[in-house]
């Protein structure tokens, strides 16, 4: 067990700040944490409630979804997860929950539109929303399709997965990576609360605009760009 | 007391579940759980505040209603609890609450909409709102005729207690159900989640669409149908 | 001090329990309990912060407004809490709050509509809303004239305040009261509930109708009524 | 380090508030305390979680917004404090944060109205929105320029930094101030309570009316007129 001690912590660290940051309720999410080396990645293992998860109950699996190692059965979602992992090859950590904002705006297909620096901290383009899958799809291998459908709908709108760390699942609810687990649960936490105020301001003001190009553009570099001057 | 003594300890530990998941202000809702072989069931005594409770504070009545043990008068909903349990024979307990979102949603008399994954995960169809009853049925023996009022709707809309475990009653609040206590409180909180997302996804999309048949159906027997692949 | 103790001890509970129901931010309310035999109330400190407060600290004021014993300042309200226990004899605490929702309602001018059975299990009628007062009243002795305001529109609109223990005032806040300060901390947090559930209604249905009178009577009657049947 | 001693404990302080208050998600919001005396004031360093700051890490600036002392680099919005201070004498705390609601009135670029006693007794205004900077001023010094937008909006409404301790810059979010750090804090958890609530108004009653004149002059003055009695 050894080998994989390290992703089954992080996997685990993780996945236990999904309640701390009021991500989900019950077992509605779950956290991996990738081995790139190894080819495989620890996964939450399928409705066990937060409070009784340990490293040691984290389930390992390779990127073609095969259980490696792990008396558990994964999460329902872990096929989903491998095959963002076998063809994204620079993310570590991958997170779904079913937080409530951005899962509202996920039932709605609508994109995120970027209306605030809060946003633009995060991401230059609207918060895409793929749209739902063909029936033989969803009756097909589902899960797996869904790592499908959130690769085409990034492709389709020209999205790179290292540009956009998150993506809402239409009528579903949010799919967040990144380099590491933590930032792909931080990006969690920031999509719910980009989703959250969203909503908000298109309460405010209706047909609320857009914010100008140039404020994307000095806020995604503050913090993203070459010249990026934010944090130490 | 001690052949009533595990139905009390569990209708304590699942009341005492109400406010630490937030779904009660003060002492409005409460729980039952049933023993099908004694044919009673506990439940919470009336107006009592949930810090003041103990499991031996749990009053036991038969399903016709009436008081079989405990020194406190049961919960002023007891009637209803004692009709559905004596018409639904697989129903081990039931939660009455008048959570936030849930309540909001019966003051309507709409039903909730299917608009994601995390509604058909627990329910194919559209969460019922039972009607207003009657005037004669309100003058008359109002809680006992609530339980009718809610068999009767889902009679009507030709939903089965086993498929669907969940109601609005009009102008009133929710009502759970479940093979356990346990499960029936876990379905409240689920509701209150549906709520809220349906809410906010018809305040984000007016006239918001419901997702596609194929999609609650894969959905609902991933967690629920014979080849069931959530949880261990 | 100590024929006051009893007060003062109320007072201090009583305030002690809005930060906790979440009513209030920083010293945004307070709460005054009466002692009809001595003709005096205890009432919060002006601007106290909640943390610092000790029964000591509470105010004790007649029904003129006068302070009878104390160093600090009592709350600027204390005239409005006078006027009200004066001309209100059974009357034994009163709440003045900034709650969010009820205060969002409260800047609107609208009174709260009865849509359902929590706001039945309280009172019959809308939550009234006062109009605000003529610019001379807010000139003159403004917390004095609060007073009045509050209970002409109860008197317009022939409620009496046994009946309908909560009021808004228009662009201000709700006041509540009760036969004591622990009832009339409840009756604001119940208010709040009220206020939070009938603004969700609304947004989900536009021109939401009211409940029928049959089961308001019924709600009310079954918690007040000659033949009440709620609690112990 | 001992003469800046007071004005970073004064800024962890005040710091560590956000968070209790609820008004930030990780780092997303920063606090200094400046010292007129000395010309400097203490600032969270950028980046840094609230859960790791102490005294220590507090960064020392001067009002042109060079560092004088400390390891870490100052917050990213540091040249916005900058001058802000250099400008405004008797200012000796400013806040920026990104809580919820004042942000999604920000990401509207409407003012906020005023519809209540709770916003009058801070404010008589509305509390402005600055419009989004010409392209220049954001390729440009970003953060610099973001102090002057903040200044030119209070002089084109005629508001002096002294009436109106806080302001929403559009698209971003809100920035707050006041004599202390902690007054500062004080009034960027009461822009959040009064957005909240001004956005409830509004949805509660569309068009809804602002409150009269005489009103807001006497919740204003009974706390900040020169007969003022709020508080001790």
């Amino acid at each position: 067990m050894s080998k994989y001690k390290q992703i089954r912590e992080e996997a685990y660290e993780a996945n236990m700040q999904l309640p701390k940051l009021g991500l989900v309720l019950f077992t509605f999410g779950n956290v991996s944490a990738a081995d790139r080396e190894l080819g495989v990645f620890a996964i939450k293992p399928s409705g066990v409630p937060y409070e009784e998860l340990s490293p040691k109950k984290m389930v390992i699996v390779d990127f073609e979804g095969v259980t490696v190692e792990g008396k558990l059965r994964p999460s329902s979602d872990t096929l989903t997860h491998a095959v963002l992992y076998k063809h994204w090859e620079k993310v570590g950590g991958i997170v779904h929950t079913h937080s409530t904002y951005a899962t509202a705006w996920a039932q709605t297909l609508r994109s995120i539109p970027n209306y605030g620096t809060t946003h633009a901290d995060h991401t230059t383009v609207d918060i895409p929303c793929a749209p739902p899958m063909s029936d033989e799809m969803i009756q097909g291998n589902y899960e797996y399709e869904t790592g499908f459908q959130i690769m085409n709908c990034l492709a389709e709108k020209g999205f790179s997965y290292e540009e956009v760390e998150m993506i809402l699942v239409g009528n579903h609810a949010p799919f967040t990576w990144g380099k590491t687990p933590a930032k792909a649960v931080y990006n969690s936490a920031v999509l719910e609360n980009i989703a959250h105020m969203a909503y908000l301001s298109e309460q405010i003001r209706p047909h609320n605009p857009k914010m100008k190009d140039a404020l994307i553009k000095k806020h995604f570099e503050r913090k993203h760009g070459p010249d990026s001057y934010y944090g130490q």
